[in-house]
């Protein structure tokens, strides 16, 4: 019998857990599950055969490593920054990690220790980091076996609200965490590099410099920059690649709305606001506006800010901006807590709807030479309100991975990126079975 | 004979050693002085009576305190950053300090063991801080005094280029540290109350929401809010004041077209970019520029940025951002670096080039239920290359200060702003022999 570890057992845990308990009896495998909210983790793996909710605190080091000696393979759900923690015990113990989250530098610098135990520590496989690396990694290998030069690769991705359950003027729900939302794109200008210049976006142009894309059955997108797309190159092996962008898909519209509260300074979270508790949702936007003792803050946002885009105005009122009732009622908030707190009520997820994971991968290349494109897209839609799409795309390849990890079908050690066929090809294939399934469109261009 | 050691001999030295060498005989005073260059050190002293310049490392603790201890007074010139350090051994060794810098936390801390040593540390007594301290509490001193009840102060300081030497479309030179012109207003939003009303601009919109106003004799100008405004009501005694505002000045049209390059991304310091070094201002400018195959630089600036904006268009034309023939030269420097570089070629000032410092304060005040508004502003040209209108603002205050506290006209201990009659009466007295005038006007409004 084998024994798995799963630390965190919120939303993004369920497929993951659901997985692991229907595949439990042929694999001869017992579940501990650890979650801070006991209560929740009992009521949730009720149902779940050969699942064994555990009360301790997975942030004491001490408690930790007493379940993590007992496991064969540990995965960490809990947050990012707690992951090195987790991943310094897993080399101690000589036990593999997986976790869903970008490697960070600590973790990195892991990589020597977690070869010499002997273990790996598979990381970003998720989604975005995860079934993004995975499925680009497919195509490109592909491309590359058939000796193509690939010149643009561009690939984005996003969490969004069902057709079906998309009935407001944002067409956005919070199938995420909103504060990630809110806070999306600041810090340093996004890069990436198109027909080899070196390109450079700064928050304030983030949501106006957008790519709009079709994906089959589900319509038109927008995408904006993601941070970094710089650093792929060598990660995906495309040092020299004239064109590599990675982004975050909105649906069409989105984006010049959101640019409204950018441009107006309400998702700054550097700072917190004077007597925030008194502020009403109107009260809150007027503080960004300029003082005109004629002007009414409608009057105000359109002369300055929405003049060209009566959709944005409209947007905006939809979220009841114009409200001067009742206080968003946060004391010594930051702008973004505040709006934050406001989208929060708007955007919720009604129980009965269900959200959809998109993504969508731009190849170009030429062989023979003639210049080809292959548009690869993947639309998920979520079950209910516990298999959600993000729940599917997080934790079943995290699940399926385990899976390989156990058999000793992946036999990779360190601190690794699920970007050799050997990892990503079970799990892919796997996916397909659960409905995560690539279309995959090609033309000369 | 008393010994005031002076420690930094920089640009900003210029003027406030001149005063303390030429009131040396009189006052009995023996002039100590450090600079890293020890060079161009002792060529500036040459010239200047009791001025005796000293060769020894001012960072270095041990070497510092030698001198320090053999002062009645120390004028600390160094980098604001280094201040506390100093303060520290003025503590110790019971010495008065005069710093031009704003208050640090550190230095904030200080406050009761430098009462309890006996001394007086005066800070923020240059100019912006200083001068704008000074005048701003006459005026409101007075105006208490009548028992009126000021509703709204504004205040504005600029460096800039005297109208002589005035011969660029930006009408700009750098008069004070480049670096900080090119990453002003960066951080958190500037906050400042307008009728009571709270209002917050951040960094985006900073250029764009602009005060215009008309100094007799100089024309038009524009001002931008500095960031906290609001800390200002605490000191200045005015905590129940419904308007209070402090600002930037520049020449009309100069906010607008700064702007352009604050919308592009091109003043951010926070990372460095890919090959810097092969950068032409062409090619920086148009790596925050969108890639458009079929449009030139010229019409993507324009297009994007400049549409309605003409002159901004000009001004940018005229730093010569077209111009793709050399590199600006820097190896891994980032979009601020730069962008200061190819400043500092067009917005030098030439040898014979005058700088002029503006200040422009605004109050509202009730008065018998007669509501009245008083302007006061003082504008002062430099000399020449040394007595610039920098160095004399800078310089005079702190030198007339160190005159009345080695006399015993300043008898206050403690961490100080020059904000009470004693400190800043005789120095707007002196002031005005050196041409540093203020001049009020007074309407019914």
């Amino acid at each position: 019998m084998q024994t798995i570890l799963v630390l965190g057992a919120g939303l993004s845990s369920n497929s993951l857990l659901s997985y692991l308990s229907e595949n439990s009896e042929k694999y001869d495998w017992q579940i501990h599950v650890v979650d801070q909210n006991y209560e929740m983790l009992k009521e949730k793996v009720k149902p779940l055969n050969r699942v064994l909710p555990l009360k301790f605190d997975a942030l004491n080091r001490e408690l930790r490593r007493i379940e993590i000696e007992k496991a064969d393979l540990v995965i960490s759900m809990l947050p990012a920054r707690f992951h090195p923690e987790v991943a310094l015990d897993c080399v101690d113990l000589k036990k593999n990690l997986i976790t869903p989250s970008y490697i960070s530098k600590e973790m990195k610098q892991l990589n020597d220790r977690a070869i010499e135990a002997g273990i790996c520590i598979m990381n970003e496989i998720g989604v975005d980091p995860g079934i993004d690396h995975m499925s680009a990694c497919k195509i490109l290998d592909e491309l590359r076996a058939k000796k193509a030069e690939v010149t643009s690769f561009k690939s984005f991705c996003g969490g969004l609200i069902a057709p079906e359950s998309d009935n407001n003027p944002w067409n956005y729900k919070f199938t995420w965490n909103p504060r990630n939302v809110v806070v999306a794109g600041q810090g340093s200008a996004a890069q990436f590099i198109e027909q080899n210049q070196y390109k450079y976006i700064p928050y304030g142009q983030l949501f106006r410099r957008l790519d709009v894309m079709t994906v089959p059955g589900y319509g038109e997108f927008e995408g904006y920059a993601n941070r970094n797309s710089l650093q792929y190159r060598k990660i995906y092996g495309l040092d020299d690649i004239p064109t590599i962008y990675r982004g975050t898909l909105r649906r069409v519209g989105y984006c010049a709305a959101w640019d409204v509260f950018v441009q107006l300074g309400m998702t700054d979270d550097s700072y917190k606001m004077e007597r925030s508790e008194l502020l009403t949702p109107r009260a809150f936007l007027n503080a960004f506006l300029p003082y005109k003792e004629e002007d009414t803050v409608e009057r105000k946002l359109q002369k300055y800010f929405t003049k060209d885009n009566q959709d944005a105005y409209r947007k905006i009122e939809w979220l009841g901006f114009f409200d001067d009732t009742v206080p968003v009622g946060l004391e010594d908030a930051s702008p973004a807590q505040l709006l934050e707190n406001i989208l929060s009520d708007k955007w919720q997820l009604a129980p009965e709807d269900k959200d959809m994971l998109v993504m969508y991968h731009e190849f170009e290349y030429t062989l023979n030479e003639q210049r080809r494109k292959i548009v690869s897209t993947m639309v998920h839609l979520g079950k209910d309100q516990h298999k959600t799409a993000m729940a599917d795309t997080v934790g079943l390849p995290i699940a399926i991975c385990a899976k390989n990890i156990l058999s000793g079908n992946i036999t990779e050690k360190g601190v690794l990126l699920p970007l050799k066929k050997q990892v990503y090809n079970p799990v892919l294939k796997e996916l397909e079975e659960h409905g995560i399934v690539f279309r995959e469109t090609e033309e000369v261009i």
